[in-house]
Parts: structure tokens; sequence; C-alpha cells
């Protein structure tokens, strides 16, 4: 669980937003320092860190309004692509400790995207992996 | 829509995968190309190519297994931080035409993550973008 954040602030509008979207419990506003036109932020109204402190629902939810942000954002914007993003952990470049998804419109040449460096990984190691991961 | 790619073949069981979770209509395994230590990719069963394409039921489903799939994968791993990430678009880094969601655990050091490379927009700007996506 996080404290209020800047986040939570805005869901009490105390602050406001560029909001697109909004439900019961979720919210979605532009991020104010975008990567990309129409680089939108999905939200859940509740203050919850991590995706794994959601709960079951509140992530059905969450996914829910994701894929609605990303129909309205993509129809106006006009981009080819566009990446979800979801950051859990300041180590993984979270930077608002309140649980959000990017939406990031994607054009050719924008030097953005994902730093993708592929492991060789031998496919007993990989088994043995599962096996732990299925079992609990 | 997509056609059958490789992730249909594993669905349907011609091509093995190390699974680490399965519903009626969600199969999660881990990428046989980590870029970590459990890097897992949570896929709906039917073949739709992007985000925008699922139903929003579908949609919902998928967000709840991918928090159940990072709940199982973070409790194994205990790296203390991780992604989630999903791309639409060969444009946005999509190899294989059938919606997957990444879940990278990301540990200090690591070289991951994603290109961070903020725009100053006018918030006049943005205020009318807004306006447009959230009237459509």
């Amino acid at each position: 669980m996080a404290g209020p954040s800047i986040f939570s602030r805005i869901v009490a509008g105390e602050i406001p937003c560029h909001r697109i979207y909004e439900t019961d419990h979720v919210l979605a506003f532009l991020d104010i320092n975008p990567l990309a036109e129409g680089h939108a932020l999905v939200i859940p109204k509740r203050p919850v860190e991590r995706l794994d402190e959601l709960t079951p629902d509140e992530a059905a939810e969450l996914g829910r309004a994701v894929r609605e942000v990303a129909v309205r954002v993509m129809r106006v914007v006009g981009a080819p692509a566009y990446n979800v993003l979801q950051n859990n952990g300041s180590l993984a470049g979270q930077e608002v400790p309140h649980v959000h998804f990017h939406i990031i419109p994607r054009r050719e040449g924008d030097g953005l995207g994902y730093r993708w460096r592929p492991q060789k990984v031998a496919p007993e190691v990989l088994a043995a992996l599962a096996a732990r991961i299925a079992g609990t």
C-alpha cells in the first residue's frame, strides 16, 4: 500500500489533470511530461503502490480500462503502434508510488522502446524455474 | 485479428512451453529468450494481434491474470522490482502478432528499462488533446 501520492491528490481533485476517461474506480489522464503525443496514464483510484498489491477484481477493472483508453487514444492520435508499460518499484523506473499504466503511442524513429538484451538460458533451467512458479 | 502465430501453436499444444499458469482463456509461460530470470509472458488463448482488438471482458480477464502471474513470479525469483510491458505493432517492438504481456523482473544494474525521453508540451496543448480524447 502506498501513502497519498500526487496521484491521490489528482483523484481527490486537489490537483488538476488532463482527464480523458473515468469510472467509479479508475481514472485516466494525459502525462504532463509525455514521451509522445497522447501519452496517457491509467490508474486505480485506490492508492496501491504495485500491481501485485491490487485485488484480483481491481486488476481486472484496470485491464478493462487500459484497453478502453488505448482504443480512445489511438483513435485520436493515429499513431501506428503503442507500448503499454507499468513499472513496479523504483529499480523498475516507477516514479510515483501509485499503480499506473502508461500508454505510449509509437512512431517510426521516435527513439523510444524497451532495451532488449535477451539471455541464453538452457531449457532444463527454464523447465525447473517454470515448475517452481507453477507450483506456488 | 492475427492469423495463427507461434503462440497459437503453443496454445494448441503443438509446440511445448514452460507453462506457469493457465485458465480457460489465458495462458502464461516463461519467455525462452528471457531478459531476466522469471521473464514471463501472459497471453489470451484467442489469437488477437493488439490489445485494443480484445473484447472488454477479455481485457479484464487478462488484467486479472497478469496480476496473478506477477504475484507468482515475484514470489519465486525474489527480485525487488519488475516491469509489465505489452507492445502493439512492429514499430513498438511487437515480434509475435498475438497479444502478450511481458512480466520482467528487475535488479540493480541490469541495464534494462524503457528509454525515457520526456517532451515539454504547453498545458493548453495537452488540454486540447485531452478534450478530443475524452470526447470520442
